[in-house]
């Protein structure tokens, strides 16, 4: 290690780019997707076809959820300062935070957990009996609409299956869920505990999760920019909001 | 001019630090406000109090304006992601853009038109008549609640009066409100074309004017951040976004 | 057209979630790429295969460029508030404005005019003329480093003719070249205008190409998040911008 | 308490806004200072004339320190993206995080355990004594450049005690200083830890200190826009972080 840090990412040449130690022009445009083009980017490997199928899947599974606080500030944004689209993307980003991705991270914490143990049954029980004892809920299980099983966790397993990438994550998130039932509790896993599960045996590293939620979501955005462009929804945006939150005069002070 | 940019903000010794070449712990901490201290890093000249006066009115005028788009962008992050206080305030402002406070910035440039010319009278009708041939209008006069008068113009102007420092731009707002009534449109002037005209005669220049909005309303959202933190409002957002604008399925291509 | 507006991006059941139209688990998770999706969400309609191989190969070449101020922002935000990813990235997707992608935009109003006149290479010379007794710029040619020719435009174009999808704009640009040259000021066309013209062929609408730069951008930008992560660089980045600003006291004011 | 969340913050009718239950127009502006607004704005009480001294101390104190990395992130985001201010400034605030910000409110921890204590000498040397026996650093104590001693530590204790608010907080301080000297550490209070203690004393909850930084620094950050203005360093702070990390290929997988 030196004192100097260097990047490996980028470096340019009168007739070249080269990104990861590839030639942007003759290796990557037109040979590669975007999606292996983000694998390469957040993990210095390129990736396998059934690794692209599942990260293609994840960043599928998070693109858009409708009108989730992100959009509607993106929305909000957007329509008050259109002269930086960046701002009102930015703006939806700040709101993915611990509240929404959270739950994919927490969870990413217990697989891995699960996947090193000597037992990974026996961990996840000890786990799910940790929980209990605390009165924690086990982040990224059950959900508010989708009941008993939440569709996306479902096809993003059968995605993983069909790849030959169920892997030892995979296998743990099924242990928890075993676990909770045995407990008494049946919580299904969720989607973000899904895409912890599916994009840790894909090979990304644990510290960049929130990234791929990033990378997706900013899609998202970008398009609920395009819907706010053909159809203006801010005005009534900001009424709901007024009408949601009447004024009430503050109290006296003693 | 060289080369090489510099920056004249602030210097760093063991035992002192200089801000706009003045000791910051020995002339500025405990002697100057934080108005001042502004005036002084957006002009790099110190204030007189008549100056420090304007300005304070101005950014007591813009700091608190209820669940607007860029309060409700914060109040929505702050929920998304407590962590990040600094988020959830950056979310708001970025919302004061060009439809907020770009009448702020039009009037700005019709009242240094006025001021600069020979005959401020003949170019404040002259204004009037373009705008009425174009139609369009003008930027920072009438609104849609405060009628007859904004109530914020008034209070402005009479502080600028009491000031000593009701000058050019101030008189510039005045010939624009008689030329629009004389042209049969009584539109007075708003609190934004007031506040340019205020911090114009204050000498704040016209290039960093959004940037007094700016202090000032990252003042006001934090207020909603404490807000968020004794009365959460979030969810109740949420909600009422999702219910002021509804799902309907994409029509089919054909 | 109503007063109110609606939403056609999402819709969740119990038992499945709608995005624009199509069923996410079950037609979409493990079936479309993401670059699919991101043409469905920001257009409404599916694309042909040669429509995502465009426009994967426009995400591909934006995603990276080094030490830009963009990637430089992510990296300093990142080391000054590791606690919240979102808002490091957020950062650097703020400078994805007009200096870097406004020559697309620029490009891509050029390109849409000579596509849309009855003689195309009349219509590109007049451009030429234009800007040549304006004194003005070309937005999207010629490039300081990468001579005689941007390697990235003549990898997109090869891509595009070889999709079949060479259309009315990419023609435009080749009109623009050639008249450039014949005005005696060869200068090719950049990745910015080749990345104009080939999403335009490829059916993204004008009025939302920087949302495709924000996207791949923000894959770049989670990328410099992982190389902080591994090998971090905020603290010389901190100290080569002090180097690089000396400190100059203030000029005492008359 | 009712399920639906309301706002004491701002009512507007037409001849009156009112902001904290004060009319804003008659009883503000013009009235009070933009630091007795905030003050207001933050705790919801009218502030005593010493409370306004000690905050504007502390704004002014915090306002502006040079090419931080956040007035880097500003002045980058501006030159890229010039036409929106906002987002050259929310950029720099992202950056008032844990790292910088941090220090206050993890002594603004401490100072209210002591303050709060029956014995805070006795629970001061219980503080030291535990990051002693954990190899951690106290928050808000010790600086690289300022030796001995912090020159703002002083002038803010100063303050403190020239307006009779020198109260639990700045004592739990001293406390501090002296449990450390005792044992064989002596290391002074810097300015963030002085901050916490005035802020405190002053009345302002510990929830919100992280505010404080932020609307202080965004005046901080508007100065560096002006200066940017002035005087572009974007380029050459973009070419010293492209010196400061250079490219290095990025070695071979095996």
């Amino acid at each position: 290690m030196t004192d100097r840090p260097t990047t490996t990412l980028c470096h340019a040449t009168p007739d070249d780019v080269v990104v990861h130690g590839r030639s942007l022009p003759r290796e990557l445009i037109g040979e590669v997707s975007f999606t292996a083009m983000i694998y390469l980017h957040l993990t210095g490997r390129e990736p396998s076809k059934a690794q692209v199928t599942l990260l293609d899947a994840c960043l599928v599974t998070l693109m858009e959820h409708g009108l989730t606080p992100s959009a509607v500030a993106t929305r909000l944004t957007y329509g008050s300062a259109p002269e930086a689209m960046q701002g009102a993307v930015a703006a939806g980003l700040l709101g993915v935070g611990s509240v929404f991705v959270g739950a994919t991270e927490g969870a990413a914490a217990l697989l891995s957990r699960i996947a090193a143990a000597g037992d990974p049954a026996a961990e996840a029980e000890a786990i799910v009996r940790e929980a209990r004892e605390a009165g924690a809920r086990l982040p990224g299980f059950g959900h508010p609409l989708h009941r008993p099983q939440d569709p996306r966790t479902v096809a993003l397993l059968s995605v993983a299956r069909r790849e030959g990438l169920f892997g030892a994550h995979a296998h743990a998130l099924a242990h928890l869920e075993r676990a909770l039932a045995a407990g008494g509790r049946a919580l299904p896993a969720n989607a973000t505990a899904a895409i912890a599960a599916v994009l840790l045996d894909a090979g990304i590293p644990h510290e960049i999760l929130r990234g791929v939620s990033l990378i997706s979501r900013c899609a998202g955005l970008v398009g609920h920019v395009r819907e706010e462009q053909l159809r203006p929804a801010m005005r009534a945006l900001w009424s709901a909001a007024e009408a949601a939150v009447p004024y009430e005069p503050p109290e006296e002070e003693p």
